[in-house]
């Protein structure tokens, strides 16, 4: 492709752009804005979003997911049907057509793969059906910022699996998890499969594909020495079961702490460390007050509580509640003599406590030298606190970080959420009439465009994996109105070309400077200038990554091609 | 691709479509509608859209056409700014966002391109410039119907191109002509490139591509010996220059036609040919009467009488201004005695015409033996009437005759439409500013499909051409029971996977007839069978166009496979 009548506008400075994925495709020309969250692909941008599709569809195929285009135009019925046109809230895009009849823009497309399912797919002999589709979405976000990384319109792979057996559809999710490696793994990316809360369906059902970034919203905890990752919520902590030494402890004594409410406060006050402070929380779960202790320099889990308590609904109590069964208002609540009889859970890190601070049920003052057992009875120890910096990896016994990360896929069980309430079934084995077993599987196309520059670029600009490279090589032509260069470089240009690689020509007429800063904004892996030597026939590359280049007679490319488009893989 | 985990549900018969390309593809289970005029792609549907997507994408690429996505969600401020979201009526489809923001959904680009390269592009050494995407369009049809022929969410490639001047845009024009004359016969589709009207830009400035079939809406007038073809409305009616005989005619006579108004009454009243007839029409050109006379046989052309007048306005005239200028109600005009002075205007064939009958401008009566110049004076002689099968092919001098058609694609020179009310300028070679010159280029993709559907099926199914075809061979196990015709057919699947081949091995517990059944409506182009001789090794093949076919031992196929492909193409 020849620059010169290329739309590639390039920009030195974007004022608006706060991510560097959103900076970088602006001032390179990839996109550009419409309207907040809505974007157009330019030339070079539309290049590298379709590599991207490319790879995934060769991935869907190769696991044999059969590639389908559904509407975006849903009619609003089958979004009541299950319930979602209320609870999907207003990120849901909704119109009239002009006979009054309400859709919904698809943002995801469950209502209407079922409904299609269960028009013509009655028989468990015809399960299980992978299908997908790529296709812009919609979601109306209410802050869309961040350019491609959270878009009001934007490109996902979506695809649904049907199974007439729980196993059947465990073979697929394997299946559909290794293809995401494999794709990720080609675009590029440094990502984790993290382990996410799936609600009903257990643990292992549902992982979150995270590309590594601090520009991501989740945040990660994942193991220095091994594969492991999950999401917060999820992570077990692991306790070694050493059980508190015993030391002697002197008697409890109340202390006063006028205002001094948080475990910061109370350390301070105190002068001690905030892991010496017992945080006491007083939950409602499902009606009945709860009351959890944790380690003061810890984090509360709620998601564990509520699944080791079988709860469905567990909030945080009210004021009111609060003084009700513990006498005091919250800041003081604390383990010892609570007016109401209420269970008591503690972590296994305030289990191990010795000497601890808690509060004392009444306004204004602590407990010191509060010793379990001896001053107050736990009813059951159990892991209820978020996962740290510094913990026990529980696959390895390493030790665990946290980063950020930016979701670029979803594989989730979904069972019969959908099915049951649509009615889509089928007869089974033995005659008789079920639900099918679904799965769903997503990723964010567009989202993994901007996720791969957030991963890759330096200071001058982009640097795309040879993979989803919108061209293999720049050839820059440094001054055109030179004769020589300019033929060495059209010589250059045919001989690539010929060699059938992607090659983008820059002819335009511009000043070197111009042109080598907007080579470096592009990314493209491999530079070959033709310059002032282009008379001896020398001419020059230069990877985009590692900088290494060199100068080389013409006559000797066609030779060092194959090498040096190996380096860049 | 394994049949029996495809979705692909055939249906035996379809109440409600209309049309043989709906019908077709919904039995074949390649589409299923979500609501009026919204379709699914399935499976075999979506391998076919993107077949031709891919070959519409690699023509657009060779003329150099650049490809961008823009988003299907317009700000309503841009196509308030053309004037087109009031003029574009009710096929507009619109919503607003959670912030009552208004968007449109996308039927079209112009708005969205020109808002962009106005932005980007502002110096005629960028140009020209020519963009294109392929992507799901919305248009709110009244009343959708004919299945992929018309519907509401569609696929479409739109292309724009950017010019600085008149010449870059018809060389632009011209690459682009051409390609679609590429892509169509690529497709497999019979077609003609049909002059049509593009109002203000004059007669070669516009060119539909028609496929021609009975199932079109629109009706192309083409020569049965060259390339020549048009629409209705544009085709010039060739005149051989021949005057009129000089008979004796007989003198002008009036006589009752009570009640006999049209052609048809007045000619079999008075038991003469139509063509003996004159038919006056009152036409108010800018508000200007004028009195258009053709032959009775013949139907008039107000395109061609706006042009002839260079009016912006023409309308029939209502009845009451035709009593004001005629003095008798519409059915008994004519030129002679009128009640007011105007300009008379007559096609070809009138001044040819000698003894003719015309409307008395008074009811119930109509005028016998009128001769021109003798009884009333004809201001111009001019081609005011459409053509007619059987009239002169304005470029050779053949026959035309007439086909319906489906326009498939269209290419048009917008010129300064857009630019100018946009404010889309550049500065010239002189410094000056001015609005672009742009052009589009659509084409309907999931229209040729259909179109492909229309011209390519027999009474048993679809008959793809190889080059959209789903797959190349279906290949069909008659008794999958039998070992080892099981086995041998998964041999020969394996074998053709091997070489590269795309094959639909159907591996359905099913019976032969409804095996031949789906692969017949299917219409793969070559069928491989293994059937009751696959123990001898003799399998069998089948073109389903031509419907030669023979035995084949099994260590003969690969031998014999490049010369069956061949005979695809």
């Amino acid at each position: 492709m020849r620059q010169k009548h290329m739309l590639s506008p390039t920009l030195r400075s974007v004022a608006e752009a706060e991510m560097m994925s959103h900076q970088l495709l602006l001032k390179a020309g990839f996109i550009r804005q419409l309207a907040a969250g809505i974007y157009s692909f330019l030339p070079l941008g539309f290049k590298v979003l379709h590599k991207v599709e490319t790879i995934v569809r060769e991935e869907m195929d190769k696991i044999g997911a059969q590639e389908v285009l559904l509407p975006s135009l849903h009619p609003s019925e089958l979004w009541e049907e299950t319930g979602r046109k209320k609870s999907y809230g207003p990120e849901l895009m909704q119109l009239q057509d002009r006979h009054g009849r309400e859709f919904v823009l698809g943002p995801t497309h469950e209502e209407v793969i079922t409904d299609l399912l269960r028009d013509e797919v009655n028989s468990y002999k015809k399960l299980p059906i992978s299908l997908y589709q790529i296709q812009s979405k919609f979601r109306d976000e209410r802050r869309p910022r961040s350019g491609l990384l959270r878009g009001r319109e934007f490109m996902m792979k979506d695809a649904y699996s049907f199974h007439a057996n729980r196993a059947s559809l465990d073979e697929q999710y394997a299946l559909f998890y290794q293809a995401y490696q494999n794709i990720f793994s080609r675009l590029g990316l440094d990502f984790r499969a993290v382990e996410a809360d799936s609600g009903a369906m257990g643990g292992t059902d549902t992982h979150e594909f995270m590309a590594l970034s601090e520009a991501g919203e989740d945040t990660v905890a994942m193991c220095l020495s091994c594969e492991y990752a999950s999401n917060i919520e999820m992570a077990k902590v692991m306790h070694d079961g050493g059980q508190r030494t015993q030391i002697e402890v002197p008697v409890l004594t109340e202390i006063e702490t006028k205002g001094q409410k948080t475990i910061a406060e109370v350390a301070s006050f105190l002068d001690i460390q905030a892991e010496q402070v017992v945080k006491s929380l007083l939950f409602i779960a499902d009606d009945t007050p709860v009351l959890v202790l944790i380690r003061g320099d810890h984090d509360i889990n709620e998601v564990k509580i509520k699944n080791l308590l079988g709860a469905s609904v567990i909030e945080l109590a009210e004021e009111s509640q609060v003084i009700a069964v513990c006498g005091a208002p919250s800041g003081y609540l604390g383990p010892v003599g609570l007016k109401k009889q209420v269970k008591v859970i503690a972590d296994h890190a305030v289990a191990d406590m010795n000497d601890m601070v808690v509060g004392a049920n009444k306004k204004d003052y602590h407990l010191r030298h509060v010793q379990h057992t001896r001053d107050f009875e736990i009813d059951e120890v159990a892991d209820v606190r978020n996962i740290q910096t510094g913990d026990t990896c529980p696959s390895c016994g390493g030790q665990i970080q946290f980063s950020r990360g930016i979701e670029i896929g979803h594989v989730f069980k979904l069972g019969t959420r959908y099915s049951e309430v649509m009615s889509g079934t089928i007869l089974d084995e033995n005659g008789k009439t079920q639900p099918y077993i679904m799965g769903c599987y997503g990723i964010g196309i567009s989202r993994a465009v901007a996720s791969i520059v957030e991963q890759h670029h330096d200071e001058n600009g982009i640097i795309w994996p040879a993979s989803v490279a919108p061209y293999a090589i720049h050839l820059i032509a440094v001054n055109m109105k030179n004769e020589t260069q300019a033929s060495v470089a059209e010589e250059v240009y045919q001989m690539l070309q010929k060699e059938g690689i992607e090659v983008l020509f820059d002819d335009r007429p511009e000043r070197a400077g111009v042109k080598f800063k907007d080579g470096d904004l592009f990314g493209i892996p491999l530079r070959i200038t033709v310059g002032s030597k282009a008379g001896e026939g020398i001419i020059e590359y230069k990877n985009r990554r590692s900088g290494v280049g060199d100068a080389l007679h013409l006559q000797d490319l066609s030779k060092a091609l194959p090498d040096l488009m190996k380096e860049l893989m």
